[in-house]
């Protein structure tokens, strides 16, 4: 792609009024993107010295400070590294309406982690595709995001950073590691334009821009944010038909919810307290394995209300140091979370290495209450998915182990529970009129259940059912299932 | 106060039943805290071996996971040095109706500090006051902070730590640092009792336990924690009579909004865009400095409605280097924030050293729109001018320049601009009925301003008031204003 970036070769026109004019569209069009709700992100990537630094500059005097941010990107610090790859990235998106700028990014990740980090073929590949869905998922939810390429020449980058060293107060600019990339431009252009080519996508592409004639460049830079962005505000959502999950991600089948028999699955309350102790004191042995082998654990908890989640997460966390797990209870979007991208708030939750989220509800509330409430598109719920599906091969490719829980019970034993519940003073917190409008829609919810299970039980990240018209049956399975996937994990 | 240890000589009484059922209280006063909204912080300090790990795993195995977090406090990193001493502490504070249990905290940066990283007698006496205004700050919110000291004999500590030693799964958590502290135990018991008795306030005790004997500790410590959890949860909030703050700050003298003239302060057109080029080099050059030498500025922004705060925001932004500061628009806060002390927001926000802050709109919406509007209790408000000036001799002690700007116009002016507004399609959206509202108060307004001019233009964070009928006067006026408070704080 680098051997197409745009220049001006010595055409000789005067690009600044032009230039100005532009500039001054992009200050109007910021009130647009306000009132029109409109993520932006702009990426930039290119050469050391290709004027990333002086080109931001320029774009933010025409911006109002209070709807930009800008991040440079620096290399992942020894924290970052105990995250999936992608997570630092997702904490900063922007909210609708704003603008985040980038100078550096995600790609820092792919083509300099290739050359200078020493990771695999795989590992790229891999990364590759996660910056792919990164892009795609945003997108695909409405935010704008322009990727820039500034692109030099050998001979013009080393001219750069001579001028630089020249000057006593931009010489410290120029690091060895500049100079070292220099001397092997030849292997950094394959590289980028490898890395370009790999990533520019349909949904978003990389624009390249030969910044050699700085008047060109601004004219060029302006040109490309005004025309996207102008486009995007003048558009209206659409929803890509989503595709077909279960042919692109490995399945594990699941029964019914009809299928799964409750009756039979109890345990004697005698037996309880034993089983309890047993379990607990394996846990607790784990956790203290898998803090030494540094593995991530998520925990996530669905099921009907009064199944017994909470009862479940009780017991789990009694057996865990309290220092290497967070239990997160998830309740509906506050403003500024339905203000990003809605898999922003549990990106920002997950474990570091060692450690354990358990989420008490979860991503999956999109489809199932927010599907059926209508609280957004049902398009947009459709695809859901594959989003899911995407994420938690994030998570488990990057070493999570990722358990999740159906906590089912029947209709009648809700009711029961929910009578329960009225009539205790300590438990009637526990029960609102909400509760009782879901129950109305039981079939409803039956169905979209049975759904999100056969469409996101991946090999990676299987569902369990837990029968839990027994509790006590349901805490020691749930255990049982947490112990299973640990020692699983600490064999390899 | 570590002679006086609670300890249990040789009584001989079996506590266990009683601790079971304080135990079985404590889960149930879970509830009346979420119902009471009551936020807890529980604090564990004591020496190394006291047994702080086993004693919260008591605790929590009697919570639901949902309701408490646990931090383990480590020493700060790097970054963190890089912000004032609490801004770590405050931030993880808890929300109301949850629980904070801190295995170690801010006590860290006390004792351990002063024998241990060598910091003076004067850092060492400001951090006392730090802590000590912290827990203060809190409890007036209704926070209810337990702290704990677990107290064991230098003969004791040798004794577990020798029996760690001796077991192959534990002898890792012996290092050489707690050896030395039991060598050197008489120096520490010093340190530990002069901080523990300076801290001892009468909002916020210590309870010191002699460990030794584990049954009549955990007796001792859930007594203690259903003792105080059960007052707190059963007293209305109740507002301390504000001390007078203007003798307790070193005040500077601001003029009545009355008496600011605004007629002559005009900037001829002709001359502005020469001023701005000025400034903003200037500008510019000092943010490098101030980078180099980690200087960290927080400049805040307060002023009538359409007064010009944005335009002045936009230019100064506009001098800066992007990657160095950051605009925050304070608005009206969203439930997770209302579910905190008020300061917490902005705590959160509190540039690192080297970096600008920029706040449109701050923490003293406080005094005017919380006030006026009846969103917090009068006496609630009335206490702010204290917490206000503290939290910025916090800021200013810690090395950050505080600059804090009024916009000042007449209401002739606002009418004139409000006016504008609607009939600009481009701006109407920054006009809205709140507006009109808050115009019709512009007496009740002025006198809340002047009350707040005078209790808070403190010597470290005086206001300057900026006469703001004329627009341009206006920004070359607050830019100067940040070029002499820059220039002055890099000359010490």
């Amino acid at each position: 792609m680098l051997e197409k970036a745009i220049s001006d070769n010595g055409s000789r026109i005067d690009y600044k009024d032009m230039t100005k004019s532009l500039q001054q569209n992009l200050s109007k069009l910021q009130l647009k993107m306000k009132e029109k709700n409109l993520p932006v992100i702009i990426v930039f990537e290119g050469w050391g010295a290709s004027g990333k630094g002086s080109l931001i500059a320029d774009i933010i005097k025409m911006l109002d400070p209070r709807f930009f941010n800008v991040y440079s990107t620096l290399p992942g610090t020894e924290t970052d590294r105990r995250y999936p790859l992608m997570k630092r990235f997702w904490e900063n998106i922007p909210a609708k309406g704003k603008m985040a700028i980038m100078d550096r990014s995600w790609y820092q990740e792919l083509a300099i982690a290739r050359l200078e980090e020493g990771i695999s073929e795989e590992e790229y590949d891999r990364r590759i595709e996660s910056v792919n869905v990164f892009e795609r998922q945003l997108t695909d939810d409405g935010y704008l995001i322009i990727k820039l390429f500034l692109h030099i020449s050998r001979q013009e980058q080393k001219r750069r950073f001579i001028k630089l060293r020249e000057d006593n107060s931009t010489k410290w600019r120029v690091t060895d590691t500049d100079k070292m990339r220099n001397k092997n431009y030849d292997t950094y252009y394959k590289q980028f334009d490898d890395m370009l080519k790999r990533t520019d996508t349909e949904y978003c592409h990389w624009r390249v821009i030969d910044t050699t004639d700085k008047q060109f460049t601004r004219f060029q830079l302006f040109n490309i944010l005004v025309s996207q962005i102008t486009n995007a505000v003048n558009s209206e959502p659409h929803y890509p038909i989503p595709a077909d999950v279960t042919t692109m991600f490995p399945m594990q089948k699941t029964p019914l919810l009809s299928e799964v028999p409750l009756e039979n699955k109890v345990l004697k309350p005698s037996k309880y307290p034993e089983e309890l102790k047993k379990c607990q004191k394996q846990l607790a042995k784990l956790h203290g394995k898998i803090y030494k082998k540094k593995i991530p654990v998520v925990i996530a908890f669905e099921g009907w209300d009064a199944a017994g989640k909470g009862g479940a997460i009780k017991r789990l966390g009694a057996a865990f140091d309290p220092r290497g797990y967070e239990a997160v209870p998830v309740a509906a979007p506050e403003k500024y979370e339905l203000n990003r991208h809605y898999l922003w708030r549990f990106w920002r939750k997950l474990p570091k290495t060692g450690h354990i989220t358990i989420f008490d509800r979860t991503w999956y509330g999109r489809v199932m209450v927010e599907k059926l409430e209508g609280l957004t598109p049902e398009a947009r719920c459709a695809m859901a998915y594959r989003e899911i599906d995407e994420f938690e091969r994030e998570l488990t490719r990057s070493g999570v182990i990722l358990i999740k829980f159906w906590m089912q019970i029947d209709k009648d034993e809700q009711l029961k529970r929910f009578n329960e519940r009225m009539e205790n003073p300590e438990k009637q917190w526990k029960i609102t009129d909400e509760d009782w409008r879901n129950r109305e829609k039981w079939d409803l919810y039956e169905t979209a259940v049975n759904e999100m299970l056969e469409k996101t039980s991946t090999v990676y990240a299987p569902w369990t059912i837990v029968e839990s018209n027994d509790k006590l049956y349901a805490r020691i399975k749930v255990m049982n299932t947490v112990i299973d996937r640990l020692e699983e994990a600490l064999k390899k």
